[in-house]
């Protein structure tokens, strides 16, 4: 039904409905120890000598370190992590593994210890110091304040995020794995996706295929939304079961090394969807194919939306859209750009995003179908590859 | 070993180990409707006139709605949730079910929007607006302070979340709820925690069997750490496969209708621990029981803290335990009061925390037990009552 080229389809899988290759071999290895340098040539840019780094995925960006808690420093000559008691010997074999052992200074110690350690780079009249306003609790911003005082806190925007939007060959290769990691699952469970089964049920296959398969993780709360519930874009999984006939709405992603995959495939449960349901699947499917056609360098992710906005309405439904197009992907299920029609974002080569219509009717059901791609030097690749038709092989 | 009264002992388990029950019935109903009323009751201590309310756990708390994005306004005669349009039919469902459908306003739109409808109740010059200041970034209090200009923007700290200490009847049948199931799931697990399995595996095993047995979720990311691997208090389940004689602490939770639990126990596995770890299983089995112990209405957190600490210490390991001792658990893993050394809290009937003190040997391996308990009128009851014995049965 969809008319993006499709390298799986659902006939290869309804022989048996088996597990698709994932991608075997060495990964390919990722570049970090040079990204404190590259984000000290952004700092001028961001309008700060000094940038104290907040945000958890940024730190593991930066540094490898995957903590739950933990602050960067990185300005001048200066790159300094701290952390909790808790992480005293992983951080420093992270930085270690990652080749930062000597190019970072560590602190480890409780908030104060570290505020102090901070306050002891950063702080320091006429120095003006970025703090992530988006990584940043107020509360944790006014401690900040009195802990670097009288050096100025400059509110910073997406200085790490913007790096981040550009994957490098070792995070693409991890993507990929997630990816290829999901469909593997997808149609590991496919048999699950039947009339009588709850959509609890599934979700929990589907999770735990996933791990089987190699992933650390899903890459988020898995989606399973049938019937009536697949009119609510973010339904959680409940224990209403599949009735004949019913879309089913599951998206869902795998987390391999950090990075994160996003897919959503909607099937027509127990046959041939009804009429009205048909119609949607079509839409949907003509929406999603002509965004993903539109990623390309140098193309406004604005425009992407406008692309997939278009088909639906065309047919009438502007209002059953009600949602952005898509986002990045990345060490975040939801990181820069965004795919919408407030998104300023240009798209170029190594950035990752999804495209997601959908169509929800209130009552009734809904379709949504969502690839994860990689914009290439002319236009994308999709790393989700899971066919696209509704309609389940007969298991 | 652990002093403490264990209705459940290994020796049951071992013959065949089994599920034991998790508590069925009718749940206990909870009283969401009167939350909105006892928050306005609050407001003049907290020297506000209206607070915006975005922390999500707090405005699920206060109207039933689960959404992953949402906003609260009470004061005065407001009662106000916003929410975008991919929860449209959700949120007016759960209003509903909280009794609340027709108490409280509700708009449905993009960020301006939401926005726009909070200003039009929280705005106008002199009116104090409250801000929770820890659910909150920094950018987003930026744009509130534009939005509703010229009122005076109040950084307010653990408002709704004082509410949310005291847990009511309802809200401590889920958490019971939740402990069980997890006590039963890792009942089912146990044969599984055995020389030649992987960290990953067990953990896997873990998130799945609550799940399978009734769970909505795992309350936060299992934590299965063997061997060395247990030095590390947060260590990811990891392919290390566990050898004879090795620590395993296991730490993991339930979800059930929101509510979280939290608990860890540490097995020696294949056999009695060797005698270094023998001495750090007896220690932390003393220090946990002490601490529960010292868990009734009036003592200080921070007390609670300085018993589990004060036998460590007395053993020399002072250095070896270096978090805290637990913290407050509900609708987050991680909710007030802090039970460490710098909580100013006061225990009270019908709060609910963990006590959960540690040993971690670098290089060689660590012990944790943890157990959830609520604080009764004159004591405490453990809500996690899986036993604590080191040694697994033989399967």
């Amino acid at each position: 039904m969809s008319a993006a080229p499709d390298p799986m389809s659902l006939a290869v899988l309804a022989e048996p409905v088996g597990v698709p290759p994932v991608p075997g071999g060495v990964p390919v290895a990722m570049d970090v120890a040079s990204r404190i340098d590259r984000l000290r040539g952004c700092l001028p840019d961001a309008g700060v000598d000094i940038l104290v780094v907040t945000t958890l995925a940024n730190v593991r960006y930066l540094t490898g370190f995957t903590g739950s808690a933990g602050i960067v420093v990185v300005g001048g000559d200066t790159a300094l992590v701290t952390t909790d008691g808790r992480y005293r010997s992983q951080v420093a074999e992270q930085l270690q593994a990652a080749g930062l052992a000597d190019a970072v200074d560590v602190v480890v110690g409780g908030a104060q210890e570290q505020r102090d350690a901070v306050a002891g780079r950063a702080g320091g009249s006429g120095r003006l110091v970025g703090l992530e306003a988006d990584g940043v609790t107020w509360a944790a911003q006014r401690r900040w304040a009195e802990a670097l005082a009288p050096a100025d806190l400059v509110p910073t925007a997406a200085v790490v995020e913007g790096l981040r939007q550009v994957k490098d060959a070792g995070e693409l290769d991890l993507m990929a794995r997630a990816a290829a990691l999901a469909d593997a699952a997808l149609a590991d469970i496919l048999p699950l996706v039947a009339p009588g089964r709850s959509e609890a049920e599934i979700a929990l296959a589907l999770d735990s295929a996933m791990r089987r398969l190699g992933a650390e993780d899903r890459a988020f709360e898995t989606i399973v939304a049938s019937g009536p519930n697949a009119a609510k874009p973010h339904a959680r999984p409940s224990d209403r079961r599949i009735e004949p006939g019913d879309p089913v709405v599951i998206d869902f992603g795998a987390t391999v090394g950090g990075y994160r995959s996003d897919m959503t495939r909607t099937f027509a449960c127990g046959g041939q969807p009804a009429a009205e349901m048909a119609a949607v699947f079509d839409l949907v499917a003509r929406s999603q194919a002509a965004g993903v056609a539109a990623v390309r360098p140098g193309v406004a992710a604005c425009e992407v939306d406008a692309v997939c906005r278009d088909v639906i309405a065309a047919a009438g439904l502007a209002d059953a859209f009600e949602h952005g197009t898509g986002h990045g992907v990345g060490l975040d299920i939801h990181e820069a750009p965004s795919v919408s029609s407030g998104s300023t974002a240009i798209l170029e080569p190594g950035v990752v995003v999804t495209v997601e219509p959908g169509v929800y009717l209130a009552g009734r059901g809904g379709v949504r179908i969502e690839d994860t791609v990689v914009v290439t030097a002319d236009g994308c690749r999709p790393l989700t590859r899971f066919p696209k038709e509704p309609v389940l092989p007969r298991t």
